[in-house]
């Protein structure tokens, strides 16, 4: 299968996101950007290192670059300012400069830390995101928000800082867990509702075709997603306007990752509950019909998705924390409703009784 | 005395520096950026808390601001990620929001902490700086280049984040220990190199009525040093060009830091010394004469400043420290040197063993 670019249209901060199969083959071609000779670290897990993360440096060695592996935990509870600074201590110790690269090969977990610690070691080194999973591909790993978790909220800690690269092979979906596929299905099902009506069909249609990995479809799915993706951030990189609407869903989800314990529930496993409690929401106002809010379920069934919050987990708490998220404006908490399939709105005007009532009535 | 206002020139994030005696008073009349009723954390030091800190909380309390007081230790060894994460978990408790503020009230390295978790908490929320030390109030509290050490190097962990507003109250400095003034005044030999010959031949002439701390001199000093900087900054914000002349005497001071252990000699007595050093460098490839070098090194002595590396300190350490700073591209470390009085070149030809050699020849 040929390879598609999208770019990520920013100015001067342009970046394009290449995605195909056994694209990781082609990473030391596309660093044009850097120096000869330049120091390019690839940050990986040490599960990763042995499937890619060797082979990549490698490849970056043959191509001239002095190329070394970091090696720092994957997965959500490692989002830390802990795993922050091992990664500093290895920047230090290989001396990476101003001018060096790192690579973020990995989970979203990985590029965020990687993104985040890439923003602030020397004021600023060069990224380029290598995700490796299906929810890094089509989203974390797009767009520049780089962010670690505090205890007491997701992403508390973050900048805007933007990758030069991201390469997404699709190869690399192979041997993804069952559960990690269905959560990256999440957000597709995320970028369906706010802008293409095509994808939520596709959704409806061909489950079992994703499920089973058809690299015709997953290929076009993540294509259309990147796309949906790379608009929205060249209207409005710092998601204070229509950038927004990606947090549909995760309003809620946030909060009942962060209730139910980190790591119980993935990123995209708790979005798919989310989205769940925000068409209700927004039916239980009239602003939707049941019909859009039985398809949307439909679809999460259908990929294996839980679409209520777990029995033990007290509504009042999952509404509490999301007073602690970032997405609290002048105290209102901020929720993203759909309207259509194809068609959100930001809203600011919903209480917590109807948030709390929204998680109640999905049990 | 009247109060005094720089710009510094940065488009849509320009920003004024104002200075005056008991400008301290004025802050909440100034912060009309600020929501109604927005949270403004007063970030100090438990010592500076009872001397200014209350102060001011009860002045923005009366504003109508959500006015309260997180601590923080002060002092150079205190700008650590540690330090950042404690500000971060009062920022999270007191549910600081986008919309809030954060004030730095205190020395440089309070400045830099604050001015990093404002920088990254929720990915940017806004800052004031307040500093209290000759130090802070010409240089750390400008700019926007903010950063915290990593035990092998200084300022590696930094953004590049401007504050909305420096204040700079002159009247702070009446109860200033004499060491920090002292420091302070390095800074300020440091604008006159690189910038201004009369500044120069002020630090010549006057250096009894600025030890004595007399308020019009102490004043005018601070006003020179502030407009420099503004317009420096105007011009280079991220210092890959002009800006990086501050770095004169500062890629020496950072090595003689890192090497003799933070705190045993403070940034401005370690700049102090890395100009002598920098100034012997130039001299002994004849691009300056010894008639600077001894004119700086008098303005140093007058002032009370050490103008030689500790005896104990090994220079082939501190050459080897510097490869370790941010101030190195391209394996090769970059110098200031001064060719006059205020001209400076920034030059990357110069080898380890010309910076041994001038550390030695200034004990």
């Amino acid at each position: 299968m040929s390879e598609r670019e999208t770019t990520v249209p920013l100015g001067d901060r342009s970046y394009q996101l290449v995605i195909g199969r056994d694209i990781r083959r082609e990473l030391a071609g596309r660093l044009d950007f850097l120096g000869d000779g330049a120091k390019v670290a690839v940050v990986t897990s040490p599960e990763l290192r042995r499937v890619y993360g060797d082979e990549a440096v490698e490849r970056l060695s043959k191509a001239g670059f002095q190329a070394w592996v970091a090696e720092i935990p994957d997965g959500p509870g490692h989002k830390t300012l802990a795993t922050a600074s091992l990664l500093y201590d290895q920047f230090v110790e290989r001396r990476m400069e101003r001018g060096s690269l790192a690579i973020a090969l990995g989970g979203g977990a990985i590029g965020d830390v990687v993104g985040f610690v890439s923003a602030t070691y020397m004021r600023g080194i060069s990224y380029v995101q290598m995700p490796t999973t299906l929810i890094a591909q089509v989203d974390a790993s797009i767009g520049g928000m780089v962010s670690i978790d505090h205890s007491k909220g997701k992403n508390l800690i973050g900048v805007f800082y933007q990758p030069k690269l991201v390469l997404i092979d699709v190869a690399m979906l192979d041997s993804l867990p069952d559960r990690q596929l269905r959560a990256g299905i999440a957000e597709i099902l995320r970028y369906a509702v706010i802008a293409a009506p095509h994808l939520f069909e596709t959704l409806e249609i061909r489950m079992e075709a994703i499920l089973s990995r058809d690299p015709q479809v997953l290929t076009a799915l993540i294509v259309d997603s990147c796309a949906i993706k790379a608009h929205l951030i060249g209207q409005d990189e710092t998601g204070r306007g229509v950038r927004a609407t990606l947090y549909y869903g995760h309003t809620f989800g946030h909060a009942i990752e962060a209730v139910t314990g980190y790591g119980r529930l993935s990123h995209g496993e708790a979005a798919a509950i989310g989205m769940v409690c925000a068409a209700e929401m927004a039916r239980e106002r009239g602003m939707i019909g049941s019909e859009f809010c039985d398809r949307q379920r439909g679809i999460l069934q259908a990929a294996g998705l839980a679409t209520s919050c777990p029995g033990d987990v007290d509504a009042g708490e999952i509404v509490d924390a999301m007073a602690l998220d970032e997405n609290v404006v002048g105290g209102r908490i901020r929720f993203i409703v759909p309207t259509g399939v194809g068609a959100t709105e930001i809203r600011y005007d919903f209480s917590s009784d109807e948030a709390e009532r929204a998680i109640t009535a999905t049990r």
